[in-house]
């Protein structure tokens, strides 16, 4: 019916055009399934609610790389191999600790893990033998470089990574200078879980897409932060702080209902709230709120989860949205002294898991991918001189 | 009719997977139409033809940007800010001067234009309003990242960019430390408008996908180049030139007809032959032949552009298979001094026109790219404690 006026372009003459691909069935995985109909995510074959009660981040990666769980030999062996690989190379830190401290730490993130792949032995071969010590050893120094990053920006002292403890109680003491205690640790272990992966989310996609060039496995993270980085995307969660805080400003006894009613009266966008995927209430999130409860009474903070109850049911009774995982993950990160603009960065220190699997998985049944785009410009226009233009 | 045996998985109750996203059209364009039938490129509203014979790389980068070409004034304007924007931030150059002399160039050039974005003012802003000025400052800063650590890992000074020149003479001068002469600046300089732009292809994809998280230019164009990095993307003018090189060192007399059919008797891979959309000869290729022939002759290189055409000829005449642009390119590259695993990198150099005109165009008519993949793992194991594995 409708024409595009300048070129001529009459849709109804053309294929379908797959805006956002969605619905498009692109791959067949074992990494993880989503029930957006009644909120049910599983990882390789685990539901995530049995892999918070009862894993460990290290399990996790273990369990999206090889389909199933380690037995305690190779979890040790796993423990030790990413304790090893948490050392920067000279030049990486050298410009973490040279660059603008007013650079957005992805950005940052993003700069350091393609320069990983200068000072891999391997130099990022396209090889499966190597996909796994590669996928190891970018896990294993993610955190190192967003926790030392963060305290050259705050003019603190870089912390060498410990020789010991979990990726979540080493990125907590890297980050802070202390030993995390058990809650805390618990809580950053979960968070990583958590956030592990998520199906065909524009990340992932995008790290398949890089792999299946037969790129190597640092450019696909690399990448992949790119993609993370939108606030459509994984930088929601700083946004939902964002908007916390606006409310902080107005005192503890904010009126959190009116604030979001106002807000919607406004047209603003309430970030933290709908999903392509999930139409009733994200299963991630029942574990962060769970924790966002406790900890924001822990720290004395309650304000900020009743504020995000009044805020969630506001959306419920006003337009029928659930929150997202972004919505509660905000105030965890934040009542485990976290700043807003770091918590991307922690969602791609869990997500380098499900990414990585993905490569392994894109890399054993691979295929360009390559979609068409529908010219809708003109043709064979004649050429005209610079001056005559 | 497949089952898969681990997962129970039966193809046939199940949509169907469109591997590699293979003829699924995912947008409209403005920026370029291929007509893989006749052999038929154009770029904005112009052949490829047109744009070779007539245009500078200046005038096609305007064109992919602003979907017309500028007029002098324009031009002037565009010319004068390219070369404003050519010098690096120190952070970037001190990197580049310090890594692994043996990194791979292209890993090195993704890293470099992802650091660029800690010095952009605006922090790349994702605002309509920036960016063409982004686009200008990382298609100025390409060539100068590739000349500094080329000439660095080579252990030569690195020079500064010039004040004035096109693209292709300061690129030149800048990793030759000579100025070009008129023939290798029109050669380059035509090199950088056949790689511009070519419809859908994976890095155009990834650096689209990665916009439409509302992520900024620069993560695109990092993304872009670890797609572009891949062997069955741009990776493959390298291998051609290695194809080349392989038959060079059996002498100038090589024959490079039994050298094919050798190679194709053992289920070689040849590079450089077939394309995913191209059922004819690259109207690309005609150009950059007709270059090669006029280079190999000049520089006394006869035999390259001898073995082309034998392989050329036994591809077509064995398995009726056309050269796609990543055959005579690596011919001219080698033939004006370019060392083979730069080839990608000039690519980059070039098509980075291209992925900053998807990115506005994604960016003007936004939605999250995200298609589904199958779940054919297991759902709902029960846990197992480590010990009992």
């Amino acid at each position: 019916m409708s024409t595009d006026l300048h070129t001529g372009f009459d849709e109804q003459q053309y294929p379908h055009i797959n805006k956002g691909l969605d619905g498009i069935v692109a791959f067949s995985t074992t990494k993880s399934f989503i029930d957006g109909a009644i909120g049910e995510l599983i990882y390789a074959g685990y539901s995530i609610d049995t892999l918070a009660e009862n894993a460990t981040f290290e399990e996790v990666c273990f369990l999206l790389w090889n389909d199933r769980l380690p037995n305690s030999e190779e979890l040790a062996a796993l423990q030790a191999e990413l304790i090893k690989e948490r050392n920067l190379p000279e030049v990486v830190l050298n410009y973490l600790t040279s660059t603008d401290k007013e650079a957005e730490p992805m950005a940052v993130l993003q700069s350091a893990v393609s320069m990983l792949a200068d000072f891999d032995p391997t130099k990022g071969k396209f090889d499966s033998e190597l996909f796994m010590s590669q996928a190891i050893s970018i896990t294993a120094k993610i955190p190192s470089i967003i926790a030392s990053f963060d305290r050259y920006r705050h003019g603190k002292e870089v912390i060498a990574p410990l020789d010991s403890g979990s990726t979540a109680f080493n990125f907590l003491y890297m980050l802070n200078g202390e030993e995390p205690g058990t809650q805390a640790e618990k809580t950053m272990d979960l968070c990583l879980i958590l956030h592990a992966e998520h199906g065909m989310n524009a990340s992932t996609f995008t790290a398949r897409t890089v792999c299946a060039t037969m790129s190597d496995i640092y450019s696909s993270a690399t990448a992949a932060i790119g993609a993370l980085k939108g606030p459509l995307h994984g930088g929601a969660n700083t946004a939902v702080m964002k908007t916390l805080l606006e409310l902080e400003k107005e005192g503890k006894d904010a009126d959190a209902v009116a604030f979001t009613k106002k807000k919607l009266a406004n047209k603003e966008k309430i970030m933290g709230f709908g999903h392509r995927v999930y139409k009733t209430f994200d299963p991630r999130g029942r574990h962060l709120q769970k924790m966002a409860k406790a900890l924001s009474e822990e720290t004395g903070h309650e304000e900020l989860y009743r504020w995000s109850m009044d805020m969630l049911n506001t959306m419920k009774s006003e337009k029928n949205i659930d929150p997202n995982v972004d919505f509660f993950s905000a105030t965890v990160y934040y009542s485990i002294g976290i700043q807003p603009d770091l918590y991307t960065c922690i969602f791609t220190m869990s997500r380098i898991s499900g990414w990585t699997g993905h490569f392994m998985e894109q890399a054993a049944n691979n295929r360009l991918i390559r979609p068409r785009a529908l010219y809708v410009g003109e043709k064979n226009l004649p050429w005209v001189s610079v001056d005559e233009r």
